[in-house]
C-alpha cells in the first residue's frame, strides 16, 4: 500500500495566491490493475500558467494541475519498464497510478550527465514554448531585433538564446540586477532591469533605437502597452503569457491597441504550445542538441521538498526564480 | 488661367473636428508644362482615415489629404487623353495639375451605367480594404461566422456582402435602425443597432451563440473589448479602423487583450490596404464583376458642392452616412 501526498486547491485564489489557499492531503493508492503503473514524482514543475488555468478549469478541492518527471516504481503495463523516467501531467502528487496514456518517456538520447528536470524546463514545455513561439508565431528571421520580457525566466531565457542562434539581436528585460547579469552572461545583446530604469520607454529606445521586429511577450499589461509603440512596421508580437495580469482581482486597463496595430500593420498572436503537440519530438530534439552543444545554457531554481510546492509556486509568481522553478521531491 | 479651390487644415483637430479647423483658399494654377495634365475633381472622398492621418502626417496650412475621381481637362502628357477619368490622390482640391504619376485611369471595363464615384467606394479603396482584409488578413473560410462593425459604412457594407459570397454567416452592427434595415436588405444574416441594444454582450451572443471566427473591426475601443470575448478558438481579428478612438483628446483605456488572446489563441492584425497595391487590379476587377452581377450592392451618401467638404467629413465621422460618403463638386 502506497500513500501519496497531494496538494489540493482549498480555495480559489483571490488576488495573489496565499499558502492557506492550499491543502496537503494523503491518499492511499489501490493495488495496480493490469495495464497500470505506479509512479513517484522526482521533479515537479511550477509554472505561471497554473494561476489563470486553476481559475478557469479547476474547482475547489481538486488536486493542483501540473507536470512532473516521475520514475516508474512498478509496472503492469508491457509498454513501460520499472525504473524508467517519464514526463507526466498528473498534478501536484508525490505518487500516482497511471494507465500509461499521456506519459512521455524521456528521449532515449537523454545523457546521464544532464538533469532530468530539464524535461520540465529548457527541454520541456517552456523550451518548446520558446521554440514554437519564436519560429512559428513570430516567424523570426536572421538580422531582426527581438524583444523578450521576463527574460530570465524558464521561457524567456530560452527565447533569447534561440534568437541568437537564429542570427538576431536580442534585448531582454528582467526584474533584478542579478537576472540582468545572467542575461548578459548567456549572450543577450542588451538587458535591463525594468524595476530600476527611470523610464521603460527610454530603456527600450536606447536598447534598440530602430525598434523591434519581434516581441515575445510573457508579461502583458503596462509593459506591452509601452513596447507596442517600439515595434517596427510589420512587427510580430507573440503573446505567450501575461504574468503581470494573472493576480488581478479587478482587471487592469491600458490604452487600446488598435491605432498602433493599424499604423504599423502589426500582427499579434496568442498561442499555447500544445498546438504543436504533433511536432513535440522535433522541438525537443533540437533543444537537447543545443543544450549539449552549450549553445543553450540553462539555470534552475530548485526548491527541495514536496511540502514546499506552494512556496515555490508563490515565489515563482513573485519572480524570485532565475531560470526554471523546479521542486525536487 | 484656372483658379483652384482648396481646403486647408487651418488648425490641427482637437477632439472632434470643427468647421473652423478648415480654411477654403483659392490658388491660381500655372500654365501646363510638357508632360503635365490639368484635372478637375468630379467626386471627392471623405474617409475616416483622414482624421488620424492628418494628425500624424500633416502640418497646419497643408491642403487636406484625400482622393478624388477627376476628369482630364487638358493634357500635355501623351499617356493621358483629355476627357478621360482618373482616380487621384491629390487632396481636397477642385482643380489640380499632375505629371501623371500615381494617377489610375478608371478600368476600361467600367460601364457607362455605373456611377464613377464607385471608384472611391465599393470598387475603390474601401472595397479593396474589405476584399484584402477579409480574404488575406482574416483568411475567411466558407462556413465561418464573420462579425463586422460600422457595417453600413463604405468598408463594412462590402465586408458583409463579400463574406456572404464566400459562404459565411454574417453579423453586422451599426448605429441606426435605418442602417440595420439596410444591412438586412443587402443580405446580412443578423444585424443590430449597437446604440439601442440593452447589452452589446448579449446582442453578440444572441446573433451567434457559438461565437465568431472572423471579426472585421472598423471601430476599436469598447466594441472590440467586448467582441474579443465572443471570438472562437483560433479566431482572427482584422484591425482595419478605430473610428471610436480617432477623436479622443485623451486616449481611452480598456481591458488588456492578452488573456483572451492566449486562452483562445487569437490572431489580431492591423493592416493598410496599400500593402496590396500590387494586387489592386485583381481586387478592382473582382469587385466590379460582383457589382455588375448584383451580388454586391452599393449605397452612396452624396453631399453636393465642394464648399461642403468639411461638413461631409464631420458628418461621416459622426456616422451620419449610409454607405460611402461622397462629395460631388
Amino acid at each position: 500500500m502506497v500513500t501519496a501526498k497531494v496538494w489540493v486547491l482549498k480555495k480559489h485564489f483571490q488576488g495573489f495566491p496565499k499558502p492557506s489557499d492550499f491543502d496537503l492531503k494523503k491518499i492511499e493508492l489501490p493495488s495496480l490493475q493490469d495495464g497500470e503503473l505506479l509512479l513517484e514524482s522526482v521533479f515537479l514543475s511550477v509554472d505561471p500558467y497554473m494561476r489563470p488555468y486553476s481559475q478557469r478549469d479547476m474547482k475547489e478541492g481538486d488536486v493542483m494541475i501540473g507536470t512532473q518527471v516521475a520514475r516508474i516504481v512498478e509496472s503492469k503495463n508491457p509498454a513501460f519498464a520499472a525504473g524508467a523516467f517519464v514526463v507526466a501531467n498528473s498534478g501536484w502528487r508525490s505518487h500516482f497510478i497511471s494507465d500509461g496514456k499521456g506519459l512521455h518517456l524521456l528521449p532515449s538520447s537523454w545523457p546521464e550527465s544532464l538533469p532530468k528536470s530539464l524535461a520540465l524546463g529548457t527541454v520541456g514545455m517552456p523550451g518548446l514554448t520558446a521554440y514554437f513561439g519564436l519560429f512559428e508565431v513570430c516567424k523570426m528571421k536572421p538580422g531582426e531585433t527581438v524583444l523578450v520580457n521576463a527574460a530570465a525566466g524558464a521561457v524567456g531565457s530560452v527565447v533569447g538564446q534561440l534568437a541568437k542562434i537564429g542570427g538576431c539581436k536580442v534585448v531582454g528585460c528582467a526584474g533584478s540586477d542579478d537576472k540582468v547579469a545572467y542575461l548578459k552572461k548567456i549572450g543577450f545583446d542588451e538587458a535591463f532591469n525594468y524595476k530600476t530604469v527611470t523610464s521603460l520607454d527610454e530603456a527600450l529606445s536606447k536598447a534598440s533605437p530602430d525598434g523591434y521586429d519581434c516581441f515575445f511577450d510573457n508579461v502583458g499589461g503596462e509593459f506591452s502597452s509601452i513596447a507596442i509603440n517600439h515595434m517596427k512596421k510589420h512587427g510580430r508580437i507573440a503573446v505567450c503569457g501575461a504574468i503581470s495580469q494573472y493576480n488581478d482581482s479587478v482587471p487592469q486597463k491600458g490604452p487600446y491597441v488598435q491605432i498602433p496595430m493599424i499604423f504599423k500593420e502589426l500582427r499579434m498572436e496568442g498561442f499555447i504550445v500544445t498546438s504543436w503537440n504533433n511536432r513535440r519530438e522535433e522541438g525537443q530534439k533540437a533543444l537537447l542538441k543545443w543544450v549539449l552543444e552549450g549553445k543553450v545554457k540553462f539555470h534552475e531554481q530548485v526548491t527541495e521538498g514536496f511540502e514546499n510546492m506552494p512556496a515555490a509556486f508563490i515565489g515563482m509568481l513573485r519572480g524570485e526564480n532565475l531560470g526554471k522553478a523546479i521542486v525536487k521531491v
